[in-house]
C-alpha cells in the first residue's frame, strides 16, 4: 500500500467517551470526505494512524452533528490502544484483506491447515486485527473434534510464541490446573500454600470465569488483589515461593485472553482451544511440571470417562511437544466441591480448610490433599504414595495457612470475603435424599444471581448427594448485591426442574 | 419473568444519530440507576421496550456528558425497530437466555439438531435475539458437511416458516437460480424476458452479492428500480408475466437476510445454509418449477465435479420435500461469463444479448437460452430438446428485448447503466495464449474497485481462455468510481500471481 496514500486524511480527535469494550470503534461523519472519497460503508473495518502506531477499528457512522467535520471519535480502548487523547489527530486507510482468515475458513470447511497458518492466525489476533464475528467463526470452527492432535500442538506453539514468558532462576517450577465446570472446585490458593510451605516453587496464575459462576482468579480477588505485574509476580515469589494471581493482567497469552472473551459471551469451551489455552499459560509462567485435574461427571465439563481419557492423552502429549511434564488426574465430578459457589462463598471454603476448622468441607480439603501429593510427587521430590501425607501434615499442622497468609501479604493484604446484601433460602418441599445434583443447572443459578462480576453473589450448597432432607430443610442459600439479580435467578428456579433430585 | 419489573426503569430516549448498521445498541450512562441497581456489565444484551413493542441491544456504557442522568440513546436501527424518536420513553429488562443457543453449541460440537431446534434458531435469529458473534457461530457450525439430509431440509422448512410467502393465482410458477461464484453470469434478466414473453409467468426475485462483485439484483438495479414491495411485484407479474425484482425487500425470509449480512461480512457461504437460504426463497415467492445452475470450476463456488453432484442431490431431495419441481444444470466454471464483472458492466452485456448486437458475448447468450429451455421443458409446456430452439426464436426476434422494457417500465423505468469515472487498463507484458483464469482473484480486483457497492466499479474482461494475445494488448480494464478505490484494486495486482496464465 501507497504509503503517502494512508497518511493523507487527516481527522482531529473528540472524546466522545463511548465505552464499546474489546471491539474497537471509530465513529465518523456520514458526510465526511474521507467517508465520500474512500467510499467507506456498512461494517467497513479501516486501519487507524496516530503517529508510528496503528490500530484497527469497525466504522459507525455519525449521522448529527454530534461530530464536526473533519472530526472522528474512538471508543475508550480503542484511544488507549492507539494512545490518543482528545485533539489528538489521526489518519485513516484502508484495511488490506486479513489473509489469515481463508484459513479460518478452511477450518471451518474441516480441512486440516499447517502450523503456519496456525501462526498467523494468532499473529492476527493478537494484534487486534480480527472482528469479534471473525474470532467467533475461528472458535466454532474449532469445537467439536476438528483439530487434531498436530494442530492443537501448532496452536499451543503459536499461542506460546505470540505471548510473554516469565524466566525464574530455579530449574523446577510447579504448576496445576483444573479444566473446571465443577462449581466449588477452588483448591488452587491451598495447594499452592502447601507446596510453597514445603519450600517448592508454584507461581501460580489462574483465569477469571470463562463460562462458570467464579474462576479461581475470581475467588482470590475476594482475599488479595490478584492484578499483579509479572515485577510484582517475581518478587512475591522470590519471597515466599508461591503465589495465587489473574493471569491475565501479565498478558502471558494475548491472544488467548481474546479468544476467551468471545468463548465466554458464546458460552463454548472447546477440547483443542481449552488444551492450548492452558498449555501455553503454563509455558508462559515457566512451568516445567504440571499437575492438571480433569472433574468427570455428568453434568461436569466433562461428562464421560473416555472424553476424559481423551483430554489426557492430548494433555500429555501436546504438552509434551511443547517441553513440560504433564500428570492428569482423572477426578470425580458429579457434584459441587465445598458449599459455596461464587468468588466469595467459594473463599470462605477455602479458608475453612486451611483454618482447619472443623466444618470445613471435608471434599475440598481430600481433593487439594491430593493434588499436593501428586505435584510432591511428579517433582521427583518424594517417592510414590508419600507425597499426600506430607501435604496432609503440612495443612494440619497450620504451616499451609501460615504460607497462605505470607502470600496475601506479599501480594497487597488480605481481606476476609463477605456475603452478598439480598438472600433467600430454597427450601426442600419433599422428605428423602438427595441423589443427584446438575451441576450445570446450579451453576446457572449462581450466574444469574449475579456471579462472578458481584464477588459476594453465589449459593451457599448444603444438599450433597446423600443427604437425607426433611420437608423445609434448606437445600441451598441464593446470595446476591442486587435485588433485580436475586429475583432474576429466583426466576429461573422457577421454570426449572432436577437441578436437585430427592427421591 | 415479572412483567412489573421489566418496565419500571424508565429512561428518556435522546437521538444521538449514531448508525451500528445491524446491530441494536443502547447507549446508557455508567453511573445511571439502571446500570448500578440491575448489575449491567461489559457485552451485556438487554431487552429495550416502548409501549408493546420490545427489541434486544447490546450496551456500550457512556462514561461522558453526552447523556443527562435517566437519559438513554439507540442506534439508528434500533430506534427504526421499536418505532421511537427524540424524547420517547423506554423502558429496560434482563435478556432471558436464549434456549436454542444451546443447540447452536450442540451443532457446533458436530451433534445432529432436530426439527424443533431449526426452528427455535431461525425463529430466535428472525426476532433479532441472536448476537452478531453468536450468528457467526451458527454459520460456522453450519459450515463443511456439518448438515445432513435432514437438518438442510428442517432449516429450510424453518426459514420458510418465519418468512412471507406470495400467492399467485396461476398453478404454474417459474423460476431460476444460480448459485453462483462465477462473475459475468448474469443471466436472469434475459431469462426472464424470454419465459415471460412466452407467455408464462416467473416472478423472479434475486439475491445481491453476498462474496461476489455483483448479485443478480445489483445488476439489474443499474438499469431499473429492484426494491419493490410484495404489492407492486404482484402488479408488474399480473401485467407483464415476469419481473426481476430484489428480494431483500420482501422480506421473503427475514432469517436468511441477517445469515447472509454476516456470511457476507465472513466471506462465507456453506452448502447446508445455500440449499436453505435457495429453496426457502423460492417456495416464500410461490415458484413451483425451479432450474437451478451449478457451475463447476476449479475457481468456481464449486469446484469439483463430485461437490456439484452432490449439490445437485442435495437440491433436488431438500426441493422435493417442500413441494417443489427442481431440475439442477451443472454448467462450465472454467471463467468469467461475458465481458463485464461489477454491476453496470455486467448489465451492459445482458443488454447486448437482449439488443442481439453483433459483439454480444456469446457465452452469456447460449447459456441463457439453455437455461430458458429447460424451464420450459420442466414445466411441461414443451417437449424435451425443443425448449432451446424456443427461446432462440424468442430471443432473435427481439420479442425479448421488448419484454424486458415492458417489464422495466412497470418496475419504474429503464435506465442506461453508466462507466466508473476512474479506469486503468491491465495491459499484457508478454506475448502467448490466455490458458486459464483465476475466477476469485478477478472478482477480488473487481471488489477492491468497489463494486458491488459502487454499481459502475468493476472490470471489462477482454481476455477469455484461448485469446491469442500481444504485449502491449488490454487484458483487461479496471472501473471505480473513487481514486481511493481504484488505487486499492492496483494495489491488489501488484501482490498477485496468475490471475491470467499466458503462455
Amino acid at each position: 500500500m501507497n504509503k503517502q496514500r494512508n497518511h493523507v486524511h487527516q481527522l482531529k480527535l473528540r472524546s466522545l467517551g463511548i465505552d464499546t469494550y474489546r471491539e474497537n470503534i471509530i465513529f465518523m461523519r456520514s458526510d465526511c470526505h474521507i467517508c465520500l472519497s474512500e467510499g467507506f460503508t456498512a461494517l467497513t473495518r479501516l486501519v487507524v494512524h496516530h503517529k508510528n502506531k496503528s490500530i484497527i477499528a469497525t466504522l459507525n457512522v455519525v449521522k448529527s452533528n454530534l461530530l464536526l467535520d473533519s472530526e472522528a471519535a474512538l471508543s475508550e480502548m480503542a484511544m488507549k490502544q492507539l494512545g490518543v487523547t482528545d485533539g489528538d489527530h489521526i489518519s485513516i486507510s484502508h484495511l488490506k484483506p486479513i489473509e489469515s482468515l481463508s484459513d479460518v475458513r478452511a477450518k471451518m470447511f474441516h480441512h486440516k491447515i499447517d502450523k503456519n497458518a496456525y501462526f498467523q492466525i494468532i499473529h492476527d489476533i493478537t494484534k487486534g486485527f480480527y472482528a469479534d464475528i471473525e474470532i467467533a467463526a475461528f472458535i466454532a470452527a474449532c469445537a467439536g473434534d476438528n483439530l487434531d492432535l498436530e494442530e492443537i500442538t501448532w496452536l499451543t506453539e503459536a499461542m506460546i510464541h505470540y505471548g510473554s514468558r516469565i524466566k525464574w532462576n530455579e530449574k523446577l517450577i510447579l504448576d496445576k490446573h483444573c479444566v473446571g465446570g465443577l462449581p466449588g472446585n477452588r483448591t488452587t490458593p491451598i495447594i499452592v500454600s502447601i507446596i510453597a510451605a514445603a519450600g517448592l516453587t508454584i507461581p501460580k496464575t489462574s483465569s477469571r470465569a470463562i463460562t462458570s459462576p467464579a474462576g479461581s482468579a475470581d475467588t482470590i480477588e475476594t482475599m488479595t488483589p490478584v492484578n499483579l505485574s509479572i515485577e510484582k509476580i517475581q518478587e512475591v515469589v522470590k519471597k515466599e515461593k508461591g503465589c495465587f494471581t489473574w493471569g491475565g493482567t501479565v498478558k502471558l497469552s494475548p491472544a488467548d485472553d481474546i479468544l476467551i472473551t468471545v468463548e465466554k459471551a458464546l458460552d463454548v469451551d472447546s477440547a483443542g482451544q481449552m488444551i492450548a489455552s492452558v498449555l501455553s499459560k503454563k509455558v508462559a509462567a515457566g512451568a516445567t511440571h504440571v499437575v492438571i485435574e480433569i472433574p468427570v461427571g455428568e453434568t461436569a465439563k466433562v461428562r464421560t470417562q473416555a472424553e476424559g481419557l481423551k483430554l489426557q492423552y492430548y494433555f500429555k502429549a501436546v504438552g509434551n511437544a511443547v517441553g513440560l511434564n504433564i500428570e492428569v488426574l482423572i477426578t470425580d465430578g458429579s457434584q459441587p466441591v465445598g458449599k459455596g459457589i461464587g468468588p466469595s462463598l467459594e473463599a470462605m471454603d477455602v479458608l475453612a480448610v486451611l483454618r482447619n476448622k472443623k466444618d470445613a468441607p471435608s471434599d475440598l480439603k481430600d481433593k487439594s490433599l491430593m493434588i499436593s501429593g501428586a505435584l510432591f510427587e511428579l517433582s521427583g521430590q518424594m517417592e510414590k504414595g508419600k507425597g499426600i501425607l506430607e501435604a496432609k501434615q503440612i495443612l494440619e499442622s497450620g504451616k499451609a495457612y501460615d504460607k497462605f497468609l505470607r502470600i496475601c501479604k506479599a501480594q497487597g493484604g488480605f481481606t476476609e470475603p463477605k456475603y452478598g446484601k439480598f438472600k433467600t433460602e430454597i427450601k426442600s418441599t419433599v422428605v428423602g435424599k438427595v441423589v443427584s445434583i446438575d451441576n450445570r443447572k446450579l451453576a446457572k443459578v449462581a450466574k444469574l444471581a449475579g456471579a462472578p462480576h458481584y464477588p459476594a453473589a453465589g449459593i451457599y450448597f448444603e444438599a450433597p448427594i446423600g443427604t437425607q432432607v426433611e420437608k423445609g430443610q434448606t437445600l441451598f442459600t441464593i446470595y446476591a448485591e442486587s435485588e433485580g439479580e436475586l429475583n432474576y435467578s429466583l426466576d429461573y428456579l422457577k421454570t426449572s426442574n432436577h437441578i436437585i433430585t430427592i427421591e
